[in-house]
């Protein structure tokens, strides 16, 4: 379907009529006003749970503790269509340049992150060049963590951001995978204390350390490089024998002089969206080896391929993408909360975090004009069960409504389990699942009205059989897709982050000033607020008599 | 001052007016029509930074980038006035029965958590038989730690919800000070893979197991303990020897004829403020020692002495809570991030977010009469500099403003750094906290649309010399006492979680189903849909056509 598209390419962004002034959603904010309540006797049955799922790559969806009908469904489907948002995927996967902002300065890239793991059956990217270069990275993954066998059991992953978030969520999640003693510890942070503390206890004789940035000159990753390469020579160890590299073609890390290894990563794929990349490649082929990989690019590819039908009841990422714009735009409510039951998830809501709110926490749209209607919400979550010993009173009880959604698996990942009292660990934790849906949607009466409990808290349940590599695959690109489906939805560009560029330049003036007060020298380069901080803190230590003022 | 306190205890949490009718209250929602802004050339100054700061118990408070000025601090010190709420602490101080609800039955017990780091100086709590019961258990610790010496190196803390995120946090956080090769592994989720992948690479003979359960009865931990001791008894070891309880006097794990210790908490400490009793202690004296235990709990006290005083510019934790309300209720932003630039604080937001949201996330009254107001606001956060390349983004250009409150300190925990291009590592972290709430504060116009920043984003800024234990426990305490104010600001009980109840009961409804169908027997004490669910689950394995249907 992408191969046939050939039509100017930037229409389905430019010509759909702008969100807000689309006739489905002037229809749905009228619709919003008398939206399903879900805590009505008789509306939560048994067949609108049944006959609301969809089923795809693995996963079940249940959304019938959604506030929508049949009728709010059709006006969702045509939103999509009216906002073309299917046909903008299409670019998205023909790797047209669908990062830029029409009429002004932008980055004018693809993001063709589905071409990562387009590598099985018949393509849906159509890109042949970017599909030959990943096919190379991934045959040099193969080869090298090949050739490499056993030689290191520990690795050093320094990356921040998209090299970490992402990959971290990954590995921690198919660590039940991990070939025997094969250990990680992640430094991201410019906090010194992060690397002191990994380093602590490593044998670095045994450690492979990747070093992992697009631009190759990212500040923590960086500084944390050349700490862990003083590290080696102390040890009496040459870190070219242990530092690979990820990065962008021609950038200062592409440099076999230094590295034992480079992987590429490509200018078509965003950080955000780069764990199916060699970005997770290097870190899983070697905590759990290339097969494993490969299985999570399978499920992640075949998430993809639903991700171009037009029905949004078999487009998983799209009615995911259109709930949630049902949630945030139609019914007002300001944050999601991703729950996890499965331990092995626990960081899969914080990488989340970063692919919403870093793509969609934007303010103007594909012409640059400011827009009038709230896009990301703030994304949060910890795993249940521990989530309802946590802040799940707020859901049930507090005055603002968090849509939830749930993530649950039939079967453990080890297949060990314990029998108490009848029944298994597993049956206790889906029976919470389930069990916390019913009690947001339908709520409770009480004469106390400290036991009240008003329902009508809206989730979405997405179901699979175990969290093995190619299911985590499938969820991973359910919601990377579901991400640029809301961005296509919204009319915004998903795939810059300018947001984080004055912080990144104040951040330089006050370093600059940093390092000339080391110097005895004086720095002007950054605002008087800004050095005046730099003093307030320079003062703690004196002003609480512990340390003397060291300036 | 506490310990004077004679008069109708009740009177402060009752007979003051309603938030949203104080005078004050009216007098901030005219105010925040026109308040601060930030933006505006001038406004943030040197001075206004210097000026607008706090300092107490080790710790600095910046507020000049919150959009407050010197008259609306003057009546957000009116609102705690006619709120009552030092007088409602000072109650909470004397052991009185702050969680209560009138006229409805309700828990009715002390949140006397002051009680158990007050072993120092003069007290300030004023409830002895709770004195001298903290002095007890605290007795226990030093001798129970001292005498098993060094004979394990690993403990299995098991423990959920309050007895998990506050002491998993502060171990976090004082990693740095562990005695040689401790460590410890967290199982908290009824999830079994959590409990297998603990017990894979563990030797159980020289690990110590604590069961932490204020009920002695909580789900997953029983559960947990019962697969726990099977691993112990298929290796041949006594589970007494090595199992020691943390729970309440009475419960069915007050018992030493299965533990080889119990350690006692009471009911006047409610779970998520038990970091500071044995709950805390018996994973901090493991770790790290009972000295730095005792600086930890010191460290609290010296906060809770500032949370008595009635100058909001004095009081840390109540000028943090006006603040928290001034977003909330008066400038309406719906979350609040809290960013920690310290990696060994990465779960100290999990833990606030369960502090904030399990206390304040409540819909009505001290009468319980439904709220007209939004109480606590959704809290979440990543440690900085990460989380500036992950949802940093968002805060910068979102739709939606996020308040934040940045935690950071002079000197890193370990002092070893790095010197690279001539600053060290802890310079670029704090230049970077720093200029994040600068590009907040100040935003930054630009001809391009996409690289505007509008401003006028506020955040406080809490800094301290070094994350150690002492200054941690202020942090603590900082936090816990924040809480409580806005709970009395709001006039709700911040001290009870009946939200957690309905989906407690409609779980164990459908756990009864689970047993039924492994016995071949029918239960119908789940409703229909619930019942609806488990079949779904059960038939994904069928339905993808891997696992045949069991039941």
């Amino acid at each position: 379907m992408a191969g046939t598209y050939q039509e100017s390419w930037k229409e389905p962004f430019l010509s759909p009529p702008r969100f807000e002034v689309t006739r489905s959603a002037k229809r749905l904010a009228e619709l919003a006003k008398s939206a399903t309540n879900l805590s009505v006797s008789g509306v939560v049955t048994e067949e609108r749970i049944a006959s609301m799922q969809s089923r795809g790559a693995g996963l079940t969806m249940l959304y019938g503790f959604q506030r929508v009908d049949q009728e709010i469904l059709r006006e969702l489907q045509a939103l999509a269509e009216e906002r073309q948002v299917v046909p903008q995927m299409q670019a998205l996967f023909a790797g047209r340049s669908v990062n830029f902002i029409e009429g002004f300065d932008s980055e004018r890239r693809a993001a063709l992150h589905p071409a990562t793991r387009d590598v099985f059956e018949q393509a849906i990217t159509s890109d042949l060049s970017a599909r030959r270069v990943v096919e190379e990275e991934l045959q040099k993954l193969r080869t090298f963590f090949g050739e490499i066998g056993n030689s290191y059991d520990t690795m050093l992953f320094i990356g921040i951001g998209g090299s970490e978030l992402g990959p971290h969520a990954i590995a921690d999640a198919l660590t039940c995978y991990n070939l025997p003693s094969r250990k990680v510890h992640y430094i991201g942070n410019i906090d010194p204390d992060e690397m002191t503390a990994a380093l602590r206890g490593t044998d670095l004789r045994k450690t492979l350390v990747a070093i992992v940035s697009k631009s190759g000159s990212t500040l923590e990753t960086a500084t944390n490089e050349a700490r862990a390469r003083q590290a080696f020579q102390t040890a009496g160890l040459d870190p070219k024998q242990h530092f690979i590299a990820v990065t962008s073609p021609k950038t200062p890390m592409d440099d076999l002089s230094r590295y034992r290894a480079v992987f590429h990563l490509f200018d078509f794929v965003g950080g955000r969206f780069s764990s199916t990349s060699v970005v997770g490649g290097v870190l899983i082929c070697f905590l759990a080896g290339a097969t494993t990989f490969f299985e999570f690019l399978d499920g992640a590819n075949q998430m993809d391929r639903l991700a171009l039908r037009l029905d949004i009841r078999d487009n998983l990422p799209l009615l995911l993408a259109l709930l949630s714009v049902w949630n945030r735009n139609f019914l007002g409510f300001p944050t999601v909360a991703v729950i996890p039951y499965s331990q092995a998830l626990r960081r899969f809501p914080a990488h989340l975090q970063q692919c919403e709110m870093e793509s969609n926490g934007k303010s103007v749209d594909r012409y640059g004009r400011r827009i009038p209607y709230p896009t990301a919400p703030v994304l949060w979550g910890e795993p249940g069960t521990n989530a309802q010993h946590s802040f799940f009173q707020l859901l049930h009880q507090g005055t603002d409504v968090v849509p939830v959604e749930f993530i649950g698996f039939k079967d453990s990942q080890y297949g060990e389990d314990c029998m108490y009292n009848g029944t298994s660990s597993q049956d206790k934790l889906l029976s919470n699942l389930f069990a916390q849906a019913l009690a947001l949607a339908l709520g409770h009466d009480n004469e106390n009205p400290n036991k009240y409990f008003s329902g009508n808290r809206p989730s979405t349940l997405i179901l699979g059989q175990k969290l093995d590599a190619k299911t985590l695959g499938a969820l991973l690109a359910l919601y990377e897709n579901k991400i640029a489906f809301e961005g296509f939805l919204w009319g915004i560009n998903s795939f810059d982050q300018e947001g984080v560029q004055l912080g990144k330049g104040l951040a330089e003036q006050l370093i600059a000033v940093c390092r000339a007060r080391r110097e005895g020298r004086e720095d002007l380069s950054a605002s008087a607020v800004g050095r005046r901080l730099l003093d307030i803190v320079e003062d703690i230590g004196s002003a609480h008599g512990i340390v003397p003022k060291s300036r």
